[in-house]
């Protein structure tokens, strides 16, 4: 069994950028698959039957064995790799502590992207509608998850410890999209000092600067008013949809 | 530091009677403290001081280490009393498929949880006000879940392979709370017959059953109409919400 890892990811999804950058910042050999979301490709039967029913990325392909969900990912990949232990904990407590962390991510920061998903990108796919309620959903897990982190970090320079985690990546891309979007104004900011001067910590590193390139443009280009032409929804910001109709 | 585990838990939510019978099954010294959700215990600034930010159980204190986070806490469990490896995984693979289903869990069949939450307890708490969308929500979180799943059990006997895993009683305890809240119709089980069968066959276990007495009675109390005080917020079922003030 070779030991590439086939990578199929999109550079907008803030889960894809997390594990991008977790291999990256290891070394970890592999080849990079692009799906288009904006097409939908992944929507397709024999994109779900043949790697993942939910149509998400990202997802990576090792020999035979097929694995989606980010977090498994990282977990799966540390164990591979034996990558340093930092990454996916060093200990029995550590790993649990990162364990808990991407659940609660899963259930609290990560349904803030919302906020930056229904802003910017939610028009694109549906056209102009009322996306209020969305917004006001995304903002909503946001403003309950940034108080938690705020506190975490006045206990240890990074998420889950003083050692930079998979955790970090993981909420650090959520907050390269919100930036990209433009969705926290300075004023909320203020708020958390801890964030930001932990979320300018991590943008300094090479690896966060590589994988953020295209979300910022594509920012740039929403906040310009330019149309992106999209058809995905499956791979919607997970767990932000409020509505059975995905939205609208 | 002595071997017993605190287990801060209430038998009607469903990740707390999956990690309840993971501890049963592998004879895992525990002490139990009922948190009281019904009248806010765990809403109070002191409680999410000292457990949990989020106020949610279920939540283990091992000597000095507190975890929350089912899944957390599941493989925390394994590693620390070196459980049999098929409840989370005896391979790298192996518990990354396990990984992979929590994670699905709390993005997909979790949500569904709604269905039975706005149906049946929501007028406990706000009073007589209109859930539908909520409920709504709920029941397409499951409608999108349950074809997935029952994929995966034409492969396997279980969940993630052959053998059960904390997988199974995850989802088993989303089910049984279904079944207690008589919210999936005969109609609809069934087009899901290898849901059906497994559910029944999990449903035997001695221990599925000592940890789903309570909620299987509060069920047809409430279906009965009588009322059950309640005060809970921040523990509801997990990302079921779709308003910013938690449903209403």
């Amino acid at each position: 069994m070779t030991d590439t890892i086939e990578f199929l990811h999109h550079p907008t999804s803030q889960p894809c950028r997390a594990v991008h950058q977790l291999m990256l910042e290891n070394d970890i050999p592999f080849e990079e698959r692009i799906i288009n979301l904006m097409d939908g490709e992944n929507e397709t039967a024999e994109f779900k039957a043949r790697y993942n029913p939910t149509g998400q990325v990202p997802i990576i392909v090792d020999g035979d064995f097929t694995l989606w969900e980010s977090s498994a990912i990282g977990f799966y990949l540390s164990e591979r790799f034996a990558i340093p232990g930092n990454w996916l904990g060093r200990t029995m407590q550590e790993r649990a502590l990162i364990q808990q962390y991407t659940h609660f991510h899963s259930t609290m920061l990560r349904r803030g992207a919302g906020a930056f998903f229904y802003t910017r990108f939610a028009e694109c796919i549906w056209g102009p509608r009322d996306y209020s309620a969305e917004i006001a959903m995304g903002r909503y897990m946001l403003a309950q998850s940034m108080p938690i982190l705020e506190t975490w970090l006045g206990r240890h320079d990074h998420l889950c410890g003083d050692a930079i985690s998979f955790a970090d990546l993981l909420a650090f891309h959520e907050f390269v999209s919100h930036e990209a979007g433009a969705i926290i104004p300075a004023s909320e900011w203020a708020k958390f000092p801890r964030i930001r001067a932990w979320f300018d910590r991590l943008a300094e590193r090479p690896h966060a600067k590589a994988v953020s390139g295209m979300i910022m443009m594509v920012g740039a280009m929403r906040q310009a008013g330019e149309a992106i032409p999209m058809t995905r929804k499956s791979s919607l910001a997970k767990g932000t949809q409020i509505r059975p109709d995905e939205g609208h």
